[in-house]
């Protein structure tokens, strides 16, 4: 839905676990999507791509989930988080995520989540919440704007470290790859796993944040980063034409064909790169030097990414056609996640005292 | 338990109620008691004796629940939340509480209450947890010692107001009476409950505070308010024996027998009224007069108390020797309760944009 106010907000986790019993050695890959958005080739590129692919390697057991109670902060329009709960399930099995190799859940469907994240809270010291950046950006922003320091700001903008600590820690880790702006969540889920474990005794693994500095970033439009926020994106499965279009929309300069053009300052080369192998990469910059129309590049471009992602757009459609088929793998999903949830979150309440009586 | 670090703290909120369809006209009366103390008799009569009476009424529809999710607020000791549980639920059940006419669970059964805490967090304002009671005291009490604001301050501490909102809608009320110290809880859910049927439509009835003056206050030993905090507590299913040896150290002057005492300043008589019917009340009005002995006074307060509790404490220590059967009315009592909270908390989540696809 190209125009559409929405968000998509890729939280990769990449997380070497045992599991909570000790008995497991495979390194897990936990990622959370806000369902607030429609997937663009930016969060194609930077997390849905990599995170597919860390799915196929045998060491891993990945999950991934819909993080629709992150959506819930920041979109009150249930419309657009249930129309984007729905794109980017299909956007996921479309690209291929294998749903019997891995667990693919909706986040609401885990009651055991909400539950670990009250437990959280009775261990979170205020002062923990109080350092996050996102609040305090909002604080700043208010302040600047000479209004009350928590002026329109929300509980749940506040307090979603906690939950994000129990999406984690849910599934107990102990490595957690991460983007920079993530390496806070890590060190706060951590420092409420230590406050539990010194009151409760040992039950969270301490998640370390290993930063990933080879998250690829992709240009939008106008040369800045792809994001919904600056309007100059391009949504992963536009139909055919729209694509066209879109590129063809990217921000160029005013040199003519046969003219050198370099391909440090280009975001088509920038975009290209990203999309091809080494061998395309090298035959691009060679173009380049030869002075390539911007037509002809953007041409070419085109012809790349929806070389790639036809099939994908294709089985897109399908699912959207056919919705109820999403809705039986995430059920199925729910299942597979809970089976880890349930008996962990039993633990957990045992350990701080609630119990079954006789 | 005597001795034993313990805290009955009883919410008491009688709700005039129709249920979420609308269909329902009879008051409801909704009382949760946080499961970290053992109960006494200032607890039973301020609070639970009202509360049985009330739900024998016809045209009330009660609800009682053990607050265990709020116990791990103060308490974080699992031992202490589990035996309180245990002790709370066994003591409502040897009062009478006839559990086919009510529905009385265990917060922590009904897991979509901490699901509708999440849903109503989006939705409440930092700037109102910052005016709470409690974490305005604790503030000040931070600040008086010099230390950092929120020094100490859990989130558990800061945002059960929004718990407490949940506890409530969850099974939607439309007025509350209260004892004065929690009308402010029942204003913030009434916020909450306003905020979330701007942005989602008419799902919550306002709570309204109707606050009940009438709540008896029982003084205890050293003749102050009877309270854990004070260690000034007859506990409620204290051993014949150990009940008397209580009830002999409630602090008296020093007036021989013969000389006339005043009852309005005497403990023994305070609680004598708590038990007494008018009659009886009138009987030791005159005794006191007359120069009535302190030891008489209390060995007749005694039989009056035991006369009244005899029976239940013989039923309390048969449920404390067969805990399980407290258990099957639980699980019986969340079933209930669960009616009530699963098809509501769909309705819910829809109206948020948690949907089934497809």
């Amino acid at each position: 839905m190209p125009g559409a106010k929405r968000l998509l907000f890729a939280l990769q986790l990449q997380i070497c676990s045992t599991d909570y019993e000790g008995f497991m050695t495979k390194q897990r890959v936990l990622t959370g999507i806000t369902t607030t958005g429609t997937p663009h080739l930016g969060n194609y590129v930077g997390a849905i791509r990599p995170a597919i692919a860390a799915s196929q390697e045998e060491n891993n057991q990945s999950f991934y989930f819909l993080a629709d109670y992150h959506a819930l902060i920041k979109c009150q329009d249930p419309e657009q988080v249930h129309q984007s709960t729905l794109e980017i399930a299909a956007t996921w099995l479309a690209l291929g995520l294998k749903t019997d190799n891995v667990v693919f859940y909706r986040q609401s469907d885990i009651h055991e989540i909400p539950e670990l994240t009250w437990l959280l809270t009775c261990m979170t010291a205020k002062g923990l919440m109080n350092r996050a950046h996102a609040y305090k950006a909002a604080v700043d922003a208010n302040r600047a704007d000479g209004e009350d320091s928590d002026f329109g700001i929300t509980m749940g903008l506040y307090s979603y470290p906690i939950l994000m600590a129990a999406d984690i820690l849910m599934f107990n880790a102990n490595k957690v790859p991460v983007g920079k702006d993530q390496v806070q969540h890590i060190e706060m889920a951590r420092d409420i796993a230590q406050r539990f474990n010194h009151h409760y005794g040992e039950h969270f693994v301490l998640p370390e944040a290993v930063v990933d500095d080879h998250v690829a970033v992709l240009q939008g439009l106008d040369g800045r980063k792809m994001s919904k926020s600056y309007g100059n994106t391009i949504p992963l499965f536009l139909p055919e034409k729209q694509l066209k279009k879109h590129i063809n929309k990217i921000k160029t300069n005013l040199l003519e064909p046969g003219e050198p053009k370099d391909p440090e300052t280009s975001t088509v080369f920038q975009i290209w790169q990203a999309f091809a192998t080494k061998d395309q990469t090298a035959e691009m910059r060679k173009a380049f030097e030869d002075g390539i129309a911007w037509g002809e590049a953007k041409k070419q471009l085109f012809e790349l990414i929806n070389g790639q992602i036809g099939e994908a757009r294709e089985r897109y459609n399908e699912l959207l056609a056919n919705p109820a088929q999403i809705e039986v793998e995430l059920e199925k999903g729910a299942e597979k996640a809970r089976a880890y949830a349930a008996p962990f979150i039993d633990k957990l309440r045992h350990a701080v005292g609630i119990r079954k009586i006789g």
